[in-house]
């Protein structure tokens, strides 16, 4: 017998992974709708939970990804990778389903090149943007059997 | 002054990526439209490239990815995962875009079970089906300043 409401009360445990996952998150998966091609799209894009600032990336205007952000249209973000040993579907992960709103970058430089150094290399270029990433909902995925669906008083942390 | 095309022709050295990338790929990050809300969404699945079965993944009926894959509508592929130290948006990675088709998964069970023996565990329950990606284009991302774009001449290899 396979449960069919897969579904968990989000708990302090549920709570502890979610933190640690965007707590040590320098980068993840942003799932979009092209809005030249009216499709589905994916990029890496670097990301960074910054206290006081919420979920924000550095993006290029360059980029692919870049005029979806600009849309200000509901797109997704997957977050924690796998280890590179063991079965990468075990490995807890979340989607957060999110609106992109642009924010002024020079109010991230600090705590942004504090947590990514490297990207001092291009933080300044005109062409980098800056965007906060506003949760609606979240589901996190701490391998089989352990799903999560965390909604928006649950997210409240990580808005800003 | 920076490139404001920065896609160069696929050459030799993108197809060897493109292979290696492909080749070694156990799983990837789907975006999708989830059907239901229409937002874009997305998930990490199993998926591999089976020489004679093409890019192919295995996904249970009750996950929250897969009406989306039983739509047939487009959906995208991230594929290439991050060195777990350095800069994660070096990292070769590719997105994929395709469509979804419904396959038989007693057709690929010998080969899958070759390269996942694990997930034999799951492999024969009933709520288990598979897919075939046919990908229309490709956007292969080898670090900066090294893109291409894939058509779908480029991409017939891995079409089944």
């Amino acid at each position: 017998m396979r449960m069919t409401d897969p579904f968990r009360p989000v708990d302090d445990d549920a709570r502890a992974t979610m933190d640690r996952l965007l707590g040590d998150m320098r980068h993840g998966v942003l799932s979009y709708v092209d809005p030249q091609r009216a499709v589905p799209s994916a990029s890496r894009i670097a990301i960074l939970w910054l206290p006081g600032h919420g979920l924000v990336t550095l993006v290029s205007e360059l980029s692919l990804h870049t005029p979806a952000l600009q849309s200000g249209e509901n797109c997704a973000l997957l977050v924690g990778e796998p280890a590179t040993k063991g079965d990468a579907l075990t490995a807890p992960r979340v989607t957060l389903h999110a609106q992109p709103l642009p924010i002024d970058k020079s109010e991230l430089r600090d705590p942004w090149l504090t947590r990514l150094p490297k990207s001092g290399l291009y933080f300044d270029f005109t062409d980098f943007i800056a965007f906060r990433f506003a949760p609606t909902d979240a589901f996190l995925n701490g391998g089989f059997g352990k799903a999560y669906l965390f909604g928006p008083d649950d997210l409240a942390t990580y808005a800003s």
